[in-house]
């Protein structure tokens, strides 16, 4: 297990943590398994899409800001409940099949942090299984 | 594996189980792995969530409800698209890193199931997996 | 570790799986554990619901349609955005507990690829985990 710590700049933003996540496969041992890459935020998750257009993941935070806006009439009295949303949305963690000690992930998908209510100092749990 | 079972009382909500698979966490003896929280229905999901302030779950499930209307018109004749798109949007598990034979869960993290086509009697299957 | 390979046959649908994933797990010889079912794209993901009534699978796409319509002004200028954006609400794997050398899912469960960007010769990786 490592845990990674991300500082996130502004509000919203989606932050590339592949090669870091593909360091630790890489370390662990593990030839063939998965790994787990888990948000431990209740106002952030992870997520995997695109990572060669940056437009895509501009497209991404804005389309969930369209389905969630900041503005509803939610009852939490923090301000940040359309935060929770895109939380629960993405979900805390994604998995990834590990194969020949790498991730065995497709060409243009990279593994992004969520934040949704930053900027502030964020983990990331990552876990690799297998042997 | 663990199979809990949870009885619902109303159409709609999340119950709070991170008690219970924590437990099973403990008695599992498993030190260091993952613990996969599974729901096997098509109308409930398992998400992770603030559960400190008890609001945030409610916003939650105010918003799904405003994001899927159940009077959209579906298909599916039995009234209860609606739940199945949720299903959806939440997923049907969750899966937790596990450290030191605990759940590495964020200080204000809980695990729901979450119910949108209650009130039934339900099920969720908890494996623990790891050294 | 086991690929299928999946040729969808328009732009959007779900396509039923769960006999394969249930084959690969039975050939795994492992009898309590885990199975990740995971998608390498960025415009298709994979979800699990209702295969009983056809209906369903049609009101889920339907219904993501509404949610994420194709026109909407997206900067990315492939024309695909809401297929991201789609993937992203679904998410890229699910997660299944093994026991007895099955999936122990619902009786009213699948497990769908969700194409987004159809027709393509599309990938999904298996992975069981456990002994």
């Amino acid at each position: 297990m490592r845990t990674l710590t991300i500082s996130t700049k502004v509000r919203e933003s989606l932050v590339d943590i592949t090669g870091k996540v593909a360091e630790t496969v890489a370390q662990s041992g593990v030839n063939e398994g998965i790994c787990l890459v888990y948000a431990p935020h209740t106002t952030a998750g992870i997520t995997i899409n695109e990572n060669a257009d940056p437009d895509v993941a501009k497209d991404l935070l804005n389309y969930l800001g369209k389905l969630v806006p900041a503005d509803f009439p939610f009852l939490h009295s923090e301000g940040n409940s359309d935060a929770h949303v895109k939380a629960m949305l993405l979900g805390s963690s994604v998995t990834v099949p590990v194969t020949g000690g790498k991730l065995a992930m497709g060409k243009w998908q990279g593994i992004y942090f969520g934040e949704f209510d930053g900027p502030r100092s964020r983990r990331c749990i990552i876990t690799v299984l297998g042997e």
